[in-house]
């Protein structure tokens, strides 16, 4: 038995976030989880709340200010709403412990940019911790690798700008599209809303609704422009629709931009290949071939379509994941590699089932 | 009791789209079914088929050749898939029996616009009445009632057509926006891909899949196409997406556009006004007011919300139907109503169930 | 038009139960709704909180203290959790106006056995009015039709016991199986919870979940064991296990008895025939037919197949249901109907819809 | 990284049953794939087939007659329906190696026990190859565990059988149940009908439909009699009605039986653990707690209920696994395992996901 030396707690465990993280890093070959913490069902074993975990995870939930949490974590993981982290993160900093947040807390790097995405979640109020901001980074590996290996603090991304960022980012990079003019069509399973139930998650109000939320006012669209600028080297404005299908898992990112002239679909490949090809967590696949949510459900797989319409000279471009693993957990433990410095797959190499 | 007076015929009516239109007949108040006919299942009852119809309508399946079926009706639906209608029309109408078909066989009043419409669908041999094509009508009520009412052979809908037309028409009727640039994200429920039982539609494998289809190369394009250069009385090419969502029924489709400047949505709301202000099937909703399918699910209504991002410009509008009523078989009874000189709504006054 | 004279309330307006209720008095012929009230949303229209009803209803929630709600009806459901109609019943019976409880609260004509289940739904408190029980009536017309007709009071049966008594009501008339031994195997959609959200109930948590619950602890054993004693003449206890599957509606009860000797299939098939033959909402099944709850979903039917096992002589009968149609709504229209003196099935008689 | 050095090859692989194997063949720690094999879609990538495995297995489906099949496999599984493991089965324990098959063909040692179970699955001809029976074993680890191991040739237990016999081999084995009355409710999700789309199974016809099926003449009950008899030492008739619900994955079966006079619920448990105490894939769980298919959704796990009705002094016995894994793929695997003389757990512990 390989000895498991690194040493994590996860702050907000029992979200749907957090079991997500519990199941992966259970068969993690490193890690060891240190200590479950979470405001709510204090003591309580975690594999009591989700029974599936019983006999490979049954430590009771703390109180995060309990002192058995205080011990040394080389890395903690808050699996928090907004506004928790950016409250609690320096004390774990402070002493030597890295931390990744799930939330928007530190997807921004200074405080004005942080304030727009705040304004849309109705939380205008300013940043628990602006100072601390500069030091943070943006937890998508395929753009920031290095960043992120390099840093203490990172702010994982949003499940749909995770799906949508990784689908346009060699395009944008090579200025192969009109920036100008970018339509996302974003549609998401239930559990990316989290565990608290809601009278439109309710199972008999869902089981044959599909609708759109957030027209034109969803949070996630600022770190998308933000990304899309640090790439195209220019300010660009989305347009976001977000919807909710009745699915448990999985986002479906139909996006449609306009193709610059005599790009065909070769270049469009090779733009892919050449930013994806030795990414481990990215698939391809070329126009006429279909691409499901089925075929990343419970991986850490991003895979991407890439079709021209002929007809409008369109490039609509469709990427799906898995808004719980890519989208939060799996993307959160894969930047926990990079952070540790060990292999960046570990722990992450299985297809998911199927059906 | 009020005598039943019309008597109808349909063909093709053991798939979803005859049992939809069987429903509805059953209730209608000056409607008696005839006949039903289909291909397989003869002289089966159709409540052996379809259990929930026992006691309701125990017709058996007739072949449509068997002299039973040689009575005169005043109306015959084809409920049946392409190719069909197009071979049988004559027939009926030779004898005075107006005629509603479901496919595109009736949908293009020319052989040549049929045929690009028939090379999408891969059957691109001819048409196989072209002499017909020109006497028959759209059956989209909202658009062509006055045709549709002197017209004895209706081609309706398809229904992905249906809630995009319908979501759109009254802005290119005015030029509100500019036509050149339309974007169609379509989202449907599976019953649209009728009875008859697919790999994808494979319950374990749709339970959890949503995926796009046919992208770029849907054949409902056309027609949306043709009734959109009616509406502005110019060529339009739209892009548009189909996606599969694990829904038995609904259609949400997510309309994209560029609104002319100084259209503001008191402008676009009085456009939808004058157009639909008296439309018993037609509902509005403003920015902010979440529409889903299960608004419209069981019912003939198409709900349409109206929608601007202040940050882009764009006109997002988004229409929702149940792609079995209002997209097939409650819209074929509509047509059927206007056709008959009855009142339009008769039959279809019932607001679907909920939960 | 036929004038509606008959003038309904509705307390509890804005649950499933409501719901469920309105969209059925909106195509009755005979009865106009007169009030709809609630504890919550008041003046808010009900189409705004089911959208699917815009049009067809768009009264406002009323508290039922309001003014506007003292008018004369004629009768008023209570769709209510328990414990609100035995605490306002009185008041309307005292003005001439006739009631319906969708609740225990007048399922037991007695408080002693009103006490037995009062425990089991963790209200052991005394009934709030006990010496109107006397003059209740248990609402399943197919057992009561006549007391139901005379009665001003009536407690709509529990969705379970509705699908169970209905099942076995026949050969438990008739002595034809030993009644010392009955096993119920009930499985419910979600719908039968209510409105209200749940973890359990939760889209994500409820999408691939199947379980039983309240094992041998089932407020309803009370209800089925009082209808099955006075049926059989003896008291008897029932083993009753329900369970929640991934439906929004329908029951499916499997009911295991041991048949007497000598009692086969045509001596059984007559039974049911004999007592439900004239019955507008049964419909029986033979052995080797499969009955399901889409059979019957969104109607006012209940499906019973009856099957004997050759190799153990257990009697095994299904009865299907839509939980909030035959097992709430539709059932307590159905009563309506009786005690106003009505056509029994006026308002009811549509097959639901497939898919 | 570990040499993998036993060597399987998979016959039906393109099956769900195929599918689940591959999935857990991926991670085993010690065993690769030497071929995949199918009648049909030769010469396809299984990764195309199933794209989730797009880079974790990408072998090409093989013919089983293709020389490149002929290699030297240590153990090969018949993931096939029944009939076809029967025909083939002895060619490769001839040249040595082992066998595991997913059907009925070896869950009988003689040939007359083979036929009623034949009878009921409408393949009333004689087993092909009836003097291989003796040789074969029963595949429950739990119950066969030594004969397993010094077995070349496995019969690998139908789904609901395993959910079943586990639920209730402790009391029988112990003699406190009565086991002449034994009914078992099972209710299973549509995987467990395999990868063929069929009328039923279809997402519209099933997305609502939850049914009894093969009421009182499903074939499983051949196998669960027998090792009922075998743990008993009687012969046993049990009443077993399968039923299928809108799951994806999933058994819950409910067993209803007689407890013997003062055999209360700490006698219950202590014959659980004694006999399931060291089990690596048995849970237990008490009267008030509730099981749920999800808790074992993904994983290994049978999880076992027990429950007393003090009213009827019936014992019910709630068991729930994956029916694609302990039903199907993982307990194969298991046998595997203990056939090759490795950890009987090795490349099983996962928990799976949830939601």
């Amino acid at each position: 038995m390989v000895k498991k030396d690194i040493r994590v707690g996860v702050i907000g465990a029992t979200g749907y976030g957090g079991v997500g993280l519990i199941e992966l890093l259970i068969n993690h070959p490193s890690v060891s989880i240190g200590a479950l913490m979470a405001k709510h069902d204090i003591n309580k074993p975690i594999s009591e709340i989700y029974p599936h975990l019983k006999g490979f995870c049954d430590l009771p939930v703390l109180d995060p200010a309990d002192p058995d949490c205080a011990g040394v974590f080389d890395l903690v993981f808050f699996a928090t709403p907004d506004g928790v982290g950016q409250r609690e993160a320096r004390r774990w900093l402070n002493q030597g412990t890295k931390v990744i947040d799930y939330s928007g807390d530190f997807r921004f790097s200074d405080k004005e940019s942080y304030a727009s995405y705040a304004a849309r979640i109705g939380k205008p109020e300013d940043h628990a911790d602006p100072d601390i901001l500069p030091s943070s980074t943006y937890g998508l590996p395929e753009l920031h690798r290095k960043e992120i290996a390099n840093s203490n603090l990172v702010g994982n991304p949003g499940c749909f700008a995770a799906s949508c960022i990784l689908g346009l980012a060699p395009v944008l990079k090579l200025r192969l599209i009109d920036s100008d003019d970018i339509i996302i069509d974003a549609k998401s399973g239930v559990s990316g809303a989290g565990k608290t139930p809601k009278p439109s998650f309710h199972f008999p109000a869902r089981h044959e609704a599909a609708n759109a939320y957030k027209v034109t006012g969803h949070q996630h669209v600022y770190e998308i422009e933000r990304e899309f600028a640090l790439l195209t080297g220019k300010d660009t404005k989305i347009t976001f629709t977000p919807h909710v299908v009745p699915l448990t898992r999985g986002i479906i990112s139909t996006i449609y931009t306009n193709l610059l002239p005599q790009v065909g679909l070769e270049r469009l490949r090779d733009a892919y290949m050449s930013m994806y090809g030795k990414e481990p967590f990215i698939r391809l696949y070329s126009h006429g071939e279909t691409i499901s949510t089925t075929d990343v459900r419970g991986s850490n797989f991003c895979n991407i379509s890439l079709n021209i319409d002929p007809r409008t000279e369109k490039l609509i471009v469709i990427s799906v994941i898995d808004n719980l693993v890519k989208g939060q957990a799996g993307n959160a433990l894969q930047n926990m590699n990079i952070m540790m410095g060990i292999e960046e797959t570990a722990g992450l190499m299985h297809p998911g089932n199927f059906p």
